[in-house]
Formats: structure tokens, C-alpha cells, sequence
């Protein structure tokens, strides 16, 4: 019943601070099995396996992949690539050419799809083959999984970065309007309340793409928190949308599109700028910044959740353990038992495949410019052990004496 | 021959990661002094002088003061006034007031001017007062210092940074533009540089205040290194200027400036975005992207550098040491002995007071496109004692057998 052959794991889709982990986990616990009888990286995603850009990570050092696990970004390098059949055809010469069993692809929603067109592939050409989905993306926007390696990783970046930036507004107050990324999902977005200690903390206002975005209201309440604080740090996601669900920045300026479809929305500062803008003229305040968080929150290197290491790690590990010891198909995901710990399952790749989950009602506000308790509650753990804090001085103020 | 009353300290421009370490070597310092009656904190620099805003910080605990030392960001809150001659004879009233005898101003050279300017005060007036200026800038501006406070903190971002896009750049190649702060001087855009681990690893490309900008000259430097790595990371200071010194930003768009008289260009993704368009159209490539790396670089909670937290609680306590036991003005410096080690002495104000120094000519290549080894040397002992390290898969490739 043993199926005997190669092992193929990739990585696709942006990187993540964690993607190795799950890499390496696929490829110590693979080398385990004597059935196995290579365990090759593809180069570069799909598009490495169609160009038979594999590498024999059978002869990497144990210490050099545990190094790697702890590097951010896909090592394995990545493809934005969305096979169709046809060049799902080509994948499966290759894999036929190197008799290639088992493969493992780490990736977000487009590369489960990817693995689901594979896998269908396999069955209808008769190809006895083992093809599991595991789980990353910074969105956290995968079904059914309680969170997705990688997104809290990037959302300990987020928050740590609005820690920082509510100090700075704090010493030299002002409106600073800071954009994250999450095209449909606000999940990333979020993450930057969740370090608020005092109730004074910005940011008082986070926008999420799963409320449809008013550029007036937004006005009013960016007035309405200026006059209470005094100054006015503001999340938004890249994502919004207007009640029509077009994208406010696709509204104001020419975008690019990928081979998915999706327009561009990363690495442009204009919708910040644009909002800084808006709150300058209608408020006519002087002291207005913005700024885009970008490419960082997914690459930035020494800042990862400790809770994030540990189960991208695993799921890179129960990958092989299904495919190998249970011979069957599908995508891990992750759940949630108690607070915190969790449990990891396979699921039917259809459930996952192409989906995107967005944030659930109860983690958004009524107004729904902020998040609620719920949210801080549910992400808290996530962040793991070393979540800096910041201290504010409390000593008494001196009466005036000169002046009244 | 001891003089008694009262110690002022204030933060002055922009914050960083370990200012407040130097607010609390001063304050610890000063509260050790019996000739020393109370210690105040400025609230808001010398706008809350002016305004009478103290904080009695001899009645802070030294448990708190521990905690505010290690939170980023002016815990005082700051300001970017600059006051001319009628603003210091407010602060003279005030001072006079409050039986203030000694003041503590922790700033760039905007702040040392300040000090300056209040110091010839107190002569003309006959009031006898102690002022020392505390260096303190993310610029690395600060004349006669073989470094500042504040800058090796933001170079360990900058340079994680770095690491981190370059490991994306990697994943995804294409040509990716990221903007760093700095007006004048390119010391933080060089840090850019400092984390490079392989001959391939990138920026190949850093351009500085320092040389004179040429569109034409980057697009073509941009060529031969996509060329040769089939990829290309660009480190780009704000502040690059074209011949005629005239910013490469303000040329493009209408720019705000400050009571200083600067230009902003902070807060801004344009200038990465006009770059990133230039590669697109003139290179005729598809994945070209900007990022800007923004406040994040003075403010993120959780990357800083050891040696920078040591030497800004040093600068502080020295400045209480220099005025409380010596009885003498001007401004503190830090001085290089050795590799790696440091003094503190006490020079002029008029020496550094509105004076900036720009990167040395050995820090800089011939082509003006990138720093020297040099350079490095001289950096890498300020990022302390916890930069990460990026590792990268080594073992074999495996031969084509399907596809030739």
C-alpha cells in the first residue's frame, strides 16, 4: 500500500516571514519516510516544476534548513502563476518524467486552487499521487482555518508598527492616516489596535474593506477624534471599497492588474496621500501625514511571532505525515481549542480552493470604523510571548507660577 | 561655588527609538544632586517652557523612568518650534520664575541652535544658568560626533529592512525602489547597504544626498544590474538632489515647508512611485515596485540597537555630570576610540548648533551609486549585538530529464 517516489514541495504566492518554516517542516519530516525516495524543491512555484528548476534538498544540511526556517521569504523562491489545464498537463510530464508521488504547495487561496487543478489532473490521468495544500497568507482570508501561518507574523509587524506611530503622534500630534495591506479582508488591517494599551491610543479609527468607505464620513469622524484627542492616527486597509464595492484608490488612478485579475494595490502611497488630502482641505489642518506600511509587513526580518514559527512549522509537518502515513489528499487547517492552543486537520481542497474569508460581523463595530473587543481578543494570542509594551510618564504636573 | 535650583529638560524635533533613554540618564542623574531642588520635564519642548507645561519628574519612580527609557519615541512629547530672540526672553521668564537654574535640551541641530541662542540669553541677562545640548538625530547629522543617538537604532531598521525586501526581491524578482529618510546626509539611506550577506544580495544600487541625481544615470545603472541579477533593489535617500542641488521631489510636486524653512518629504510615497515609473517606462519592465519606508524609521517599537540604547542613557547622564559637577556649557559629543568604544566630551555649542554634516567622501563609491566597505566598517559595530541573519538554501540542482 506504500506509495513509493519523490517528493516535490513549493512555495507560491508573496512570501511570509514564515513560509520556510512550513518548507522545512514538509522536507525534515518527508526524509523520514524510507518509501521516499527524493525530496526535491521546485524553484520558483509552479513555474519551477514546468521549467524542471528542482533542487535535491535530500542533500541539504539539517542545521542549514533549520537556519532557514527562521529566514522570512519564500527560500524556495515564488511565481504569481495560475496554471490552467494546460499547464497543468505540463506539470504532470515533469512529475511523471522524475516519478514524482507526493506534492506539497505552500501557498494562500490562488495556490490551493492550484493544487485542486493538480490533484483533478492526477485523478483523470490515472496517476497515483498524493497532493496536500499547506496553508500561508499574511490576509488570514483561507475558510474554514481559524488563522493561516503568516498572518500572524505580519500582524505582530502591523502592530508594532502602530505602537511606534501612536508614540511619535503623541510627541508631535497631528493626523497620520497609515495604509495596510488586505485587498478583501481586513484581518492584517485590524492587527493595528491590538496593541492599544490606554484608552488614549491611537488608532481610534481602522477602515476595513468589509465596510463600504465614505470618504465623508471618514471626514467627520477623523474631526470628530481630533477634537477629543487632540490628534488622530488612522488604520486603513489598501482594500476599501465605496458601497459599489469598487476600490477607492481603482477610483482615482490608473491601476495594473496581475495574471489573477486583481488590481495592484500594494507598493503606491496615493490612497494615503489622497485621504491626508481629503482631511487637510475639508478640516483645514496643517499637520497631516500618511504613510504605506508596503512590502515590509510580509518580509521584515526580526519581527515574528514565536506561535507562528511553531505552527507554520507543524503544518509543513502534517502535510507529509497525511499524504505519507494516510495516503490522502486535501489542505490543513488550523483550529482553534481553548485559549490558546490548537489542532490540525485536512480538508477537502474544494472548501478552500478560490474562497476568501473576510472578517466575521462580531469582530467589527457598529459603526464600523473600528474593531471590537472580540477581534483584540481573538488575535491577542497569536502575537506570541515577545510583544514589546511602551511606557508613558505619570509624574504630577508643576502649578503655573508666571503665567495663569 | 555649587549653584542650587531647579533642572529643566525638554526633547526637541523628531523622536527616535532611544530618546527617551537620554531623558532618563539626565533625570536620574540630576535627582542625585542635593543642590539640585526639583527636576522638570518640558511637556512639548520649549513651546511647553513657554507655556509653563512641567512634569515634575523627581516625583516619577525610577521603576517607571526604566520603562520610558526603553519605549521609543519623546515620552515629553516634543515640538518643532524654533525660537528666535523675543521666544528665549519668554523662556528667560519663565526659567526666572521657577528658580531654574540648569537646562537639558536632547535634539538634532535645530535644537542645539536653540540651546545656543537661550545660553547667550542667560550671559546678556546675567543669570547664571547651565544649558548643554544632548545629540540626538536619525540624520547622523550632528557635526564633530563620529556618530549620534538615535541613528544606529534607525540604521538597524533600515537595514532589516533591507535584509528582508531583498529576500523578497528575491522570492519575486523585479526592480523595487525603497525610499529612506534624510534630508542632507545619506547615512541612513547607506544602511541600506550594511546587511548585505552575498555578493548577489541587494540594494546594488544606493544613492545619497551627497552626489548629484541624474534620472538618466539610474535608469541605466538600473539596466546593467537587472541585467546581471535579473533582478534589482534600490535603496533612494528622500533628499537626492540633481546638479544644480535642487531636491529630485520638489522639482515634481508641491511641497509644504515648516517653520525651519524645510521642504516635507516625509510622508510621501512620490518620489519612490516617479523612480519606479521612470524603470517601467524607459526599461520597458512589468514588475517594478516603490515603497517608502516612512515614520516606521524613528518610531517602530521592538528594533533597536543595543549599543545606541548604552550610549543615548551615557549622553544624558553625562550632560547632568558635565553641568551639575563642572559647571560648564555647550554640547555633548560622542568620539570614537578604537573598534568598538566610545567617549563624551563637552565642545562649543557654536560648533554644532545649526551646522550639518553630510557623508565623507571615503563612505562613498566613485559612481556615486553605492557606499565603500568602508562605510560598513564604520556601521556595523553601532548595530549592536542582535542583528539578524538571512540563510539561503545551498544544496544541489537537480538535472533536466523531460524538458531540454
Amino acid at each position: 500500500m506504500e506509495l513509493s517516489g519523490k517528493v516535490v514541495v513549493a512555495q507560491g504566492g508573496g512570501p511570509t516571514a514564515v513560509i520556510n518554516q512550513s518548507l522545512v517542516g514538509a522536507v525534515l519530516e518527508s526524509r523520514k519516510f524510507p518509501q521516499i525516495t527524493k525530496v526535491y524543491g521546485a524553484v520558483g512555484g509552479v513555474r519551477g516544476i514546468i521549467d524542471e528548476q528542482f533542487m535535491d534538498l535530500t542533500q541539504e544540511t539539517t542545521h542549514n534548513l533549520e537556519r532557514v526556517a527562521v529566514t522570512p521569504s519564500s527560500a524556495l523562491s515564488s511565481t504569481r502563476d495560475k496554471p490552467d489545464q494546460k499547464y497543468c498537463e505540463e506539470i504532470f510530464k515533469v512529475f511523471r518524467a522524475h516519478d514524482v508521488r507526493y506534492f506539497f504547495y505552500i501557498g494562500g487561496n490562488d495556490s490551493s486552487d492550484t493544487v485542486r487543478i493538480v490533484n483533478e489532473q492526477a485523478e483523470k490521468e490515472g496517476y497515483e499521487f498524493r497532493a496536500i495544500h499547506i496553508p500561508k497568507t499574511i490576509d488570514n482570508d483561507l475558510m474554514i482555518n481559524d488563522h493561516t501561518p503568516g498572518y500572524p507574523s505580519a500582524a505582530k509587524f502591523v502592530a508594532q508598527s502602530f505602537m511606534g506611530v501612536n508614540l511619535d503622534n503623541h510627541a508631535l500630534p497631528g493626523v497620520h492616516v497609515v495604509v495596510v495591506m488586505g485587498r478583501h479582508a481586513g484581518f492584517l488591517t485590524a492587527a493595528a489596535s491590538v496593541a492599544r494599551q490606554n484608552p488614549e491610543d491611537g488608532p481610534p479609527l481602522v477602515y476595513l474593506p468589509e465596510r463600504a468607505f465614505s470618504i465623508d464620513s471618514f471626514v467627520q469622524d477623523v474631526k470628530t477624534m481630533q477634537d477629543r484627542y487632540g490628534r488622530c492616527l488612522i488604520a486603513v486597509s489598501e482594500g476599501i471599497q465605496d458601497q459599489h464595492g469598487e476600490p477607492i484608490l481603482s477610483k482615482l488612478m490608473h491601476t495594473e492588474r496581475d495574471a489573477h485579475g486583481n488590481v495592484q494595490l500594494s507598493g503606491t502611497g496615493a490612497l494615503g496621500e489622497l485621504l491626508a488630502n481629503e482631511v487637510k482641505e475639508k478640516l483645514g489642518l496643517s499637520r497631516v501625514r500618511s504613510d504605506t506600511l508596503g512590502y515590509l509587513q510580509r518580509s521584515f526580518i526580526g519581527c515574528v511571532s514565536d506561535v507562528d514559527q511553531r505552527e507554520a512549522r507543524e503544518v509543513g509537518e502534517k502535510a507529509a505525515q497525511f499524504a505519507i502515513w494516510h495516503n490522502v489528499d486535501g489542505s490543513i487547517v488550523i483550529e482553534r481549542t481553548g485559549n490558546y492552543d490548537v489542532n490540525y486537520r485536512l480538508v477537502d481542497l474544494k472548501k478552500i480552493a478560490a474562497k476568501t474569508r473576510l472578517m466575521p460581523d462580531h469582530f467589527i463595530n457598529k459603526a464600523g470604523n473600528n474593531v471590537t473587543e472580540e477581534f483584540v481578543h481573538y488575535l491577542r494570542p497569536l502575537l506570541g510571548s515577545e510583544m514589546p509594551e511602551a511606557a508613558r510618564l505619570r509624574a504630577p504636573m508643576v502649578p503655573r507660577i508666571h503665567t495663569k
